[in-house]
């Protein structure tokens, strides 16, 4: 496999795609706006018109587009990505071309993408990411995937150039189920963060001697150095908004109630981002959620 | 400051104390079983008959017990510290012996030891610590300290043998007040551990592929794969049990609480501690929490 | 308005058409079983073989079906509803048929059926009820109405026959919301009778003293006697199942979540209906809930 | 038993104090400040200097004042009841003076305030009161009742004069943990209204249909009608604060904590009695917890 389209240059998707290329792969790039894509071609990528033209020229073709919707845009339609494949005539087993879904959509859709697929004559493999920019630059997310054993054996190699951990999870659907749980586990430490920022605070107690305590220790994870400063200095912009993970709590929940499954504090988290937005704080970073126990506690 | 009295040689307090000795300083110790003590005598430390013995004989001294009965137990009484203290005479200033306290008791309990140490002429330093046996062992604690900052200054290289950063958090207090910070965070991630492999195990998700993908990202902390492992083997054997959890929980949202600060997560948390209580597990690991769902989740 | 039908004869519905026919009105009936409408022949009433019949036939047809498909199958098909509306042709505003829906859908579900219905030239009615059984029976349900309001003057003499009380809330699918508030209120005070009890229990204070001192003071709901009964004396019969409330209670956070309002209690009661679930008891009556504070607390 | 002493003529037990009177009793009475007591010298009541006077001149004595700290001083002190008590020698069995506790105090505080008064040679019963001003002035409040049976029977008629239910609940002691399961209940039924008035808000919905959908349905409570119209007039004047029901949730969460007895909803109910704290509104009426989530919708 050496031809590698990749679909969705924004800053995940570019970043990766650059790492795509540095790793030895003949990268071809897609954007739904054409300027994004420029830069690419300097670099000796070929462009590409359409998301039918990255499926045909490529023997495997990367997706990383921000919600469902341009998931969708990118499938469908007579450009799209469904039509491409199936104009290609359907390859048999290792020979069809392997679409990789790196974006992060719920498993109810990312099973409905892999099944359309499929149906295309091509194999689907499902890679959400966890990290932001930064280790999307630096070629150090983790990469979760989900799909036929001898699919992720042959999308290994292409993975590793973007990931410093590729986790293999089960079958399609099983990555973007655990990409949930992380996301469970970030809105959860998220408010454990501010809470516990907001007590040291109440008590007299600089937040950055909390930071520093968490450093190097065994909780010393470094979301909370990185949202503990932004925490600190009031600064909110956005790499994670709050609006998403609300809309990624209710659809933790909404999994584990299907499952018979009580999650208490993950109760309570959806219900602080939920003020969060009831504040107005819905496009800010998810570190705004530390704003309204601040609201509450000076009135 | 050269000769140290270490009280306490209980498994943290026992490596603690080798630490000492380690980083040059003249140890001397007393336990109150007295044969936890012998292996420091054939190591050449002075074997105190009491705490007042080691106060006499020592420009500083640790005191590192397991609960404020212990703490009051080492104070009082006419072998006690205070006793001791009283006797050599007040020193003056800078002269005066040097108490730190390492234990973990209370903001209020901590406030009344360092009154009546000063009562009986001694400083008073409040240093506990967040880390278990393992970084004790290997000097790499964090120790959080409060006092004056002449007396931090004087306890730093006695601090330092000990761990491998030393924050400093303002008047004596505060550094247990931080440690009370640590504890709602301590708890608040276990409860989200908990949450996050219930739901990938309610998903069909193995719980090793969820640490494997938390390990070495943002939220990759120590404490996740430690306590991870032990939830998904089954192993609860105590290292910090669910009763004392739940207890620092309520000191916790009682502090809050008399500040006018609402902890919703907390709170949850808490509840999530008092019913693994009620299921029987207050005397393990606070990694039985897990149970609770578990519990729950299969009747 | 004389000629009613009544669509939907089960333990409520029957009830209802019941008090339909002694308030005067002539009652025609159609249940997809038909041997349900048979008791409804003997006393005098038109039994038709399809909703679109009782479309027809009728000058007024109230709806009273257990969940959205129901709804669907009555509405849709060539012998539903729809298709006996548009057969008569459109009327002219207060002459056209007058659909009241007084099942429990949602407020999207409510919404869709107006349209529909108005599509097909009749008018609409929104009037779902507060009450089980024994209120239906007796004629005195809680209707809780939304329409235009020359539609509800018109619907006002049909609905009193079945409640004592008739609540305006505004147009279609204000009723239906309305509804949902209430049953955020049942689910809490469920959760609130369940804790209070089980407190109580825990402190060797015996459950009926909880439920006289409750009565007659003004937390003293009809609710809590209910309730309170089934929970002491172990019945678990479903009048309101587990499953339902909590299908409800997610149906509320979802609401409140899309207008930014946190609803902190909810979210914790959502939960402890979850774990009913978990632990098997879906299908009781939502007093189950009680049990899940007994199994945790007992082991 | 005819002669009567009566402490604390506050709101509360003024009212109390009118319909023992009324109830056929002679009536003496004392209170700390004693302008209070003139009106009832003008009704013929004997009014004295000191709780110890009152216990001296009565068979029985009831006190009614509002807080621990209160009914400390009427004990205490050599003009206080246990003085009186124990100047009258103690009388054997029935002979012996009737203390009769309304105060809500703490378990604790009662069962300590029991044994001071046994140990003065009299009889103790505990019997807090449920309800508010009104009901005390008409003689319907509810009263629960702990005591020896004996001294139960002989405090029946008495407290026949000031509710329109006695509620027996054990010994002494256990009153008054009735009195926190349904304070508990009491928190629970407030937040349960401000959540179900708030989403109704939030969907346009008019406050006073809920309250009509309410009246007269199974969750009819006259605490809904009551608290329903200060949430919506937004007339908060205290008749039960945010701060003392904010000190009675956390008293439950300790008795239940103690008895390892999760309450997840009463957790969350505590933090927005607290949150509404943080806003100011300690002092307001507990319906002022609806201003909490009315300041993290609309920011």
């Amino acid at each position: 496999m050496e031809k590698v389209s990749f679909i969705g240059l924004g800053a995940m998707g570019g970043a990766m795609a650059r790492n795509v290329q540095r790793g030895g792969f003949t990268l071809g790039v897609y954007n739904r706006s054409p300027e994004r894509a420029e830069p690419f071609r300097a670099d000796g990528a070929a462009v590409y018109a359409s998301a039918s033209e990255a499926a045909r020229a490529s023997e495997a073709v990367v997706i990383m587009v921000t919600d469902p919707p341009a998931l969708e845009a990118v499938l469908t339609g007579e450009d799209g990505l469904l039509a491409g494949l199936a104009g290609k005539g359907a390859g048999s087993g290792g020979d069809s071309t392997l679409v990789v879904n790196m974006s992060t959509v719920s498993p109810a859709a990312t099973l409905a993408a892999a099944e359309r697929v499929r149906a295309a004559g091509a194999r689907f493999v499902d890679a959400p990411v966890s990290g932001t920019v930064k280790p999307a630059q630096d070629g150090t997310l983790v990469v979760l995937a989900g799909g036929e054993a001898a699919d992720l054996d042959a999308a290994e190699p292409l993975l590793q150039t973007m990931g410093k951990a590729v986790v293999r999870c089960g079958p399609v659907g099983q990555a973007t189920r655990l990409k949930l749980v992380l996301n469970l586990m970030l809105g959860g430490m998220m408010q454990c963060l501010a809470e516990g920022l907001s007590l040291a605070d109440s008590q007299g107690i600089d937040g950055k001697a909390v930071l520093q305590a968490l450093a190097g220790g065994p909780m010393g994870a470094g979301l909370y150095q990185m949202k503990g400063d932004m925490m600190l200095d009031g600064r909110f912009a956005k790499q994670f908004p709050v609006d998403l993970m609300f809309k990624d709590l209710n659809l933790v929940l909404e999994t584990a109630g299907q499952a018979h499954l009580p999650l208490p504090m993950t109760a309570a988290v959806r219900e602080s981002f939920s003020a969060a937005r009831g504040l107005g704080y819905g496009e800010e970073d998810m570190a705004a959620v530390i704003k309204v126990l601040r609201r509450l506690h000076t009135g």
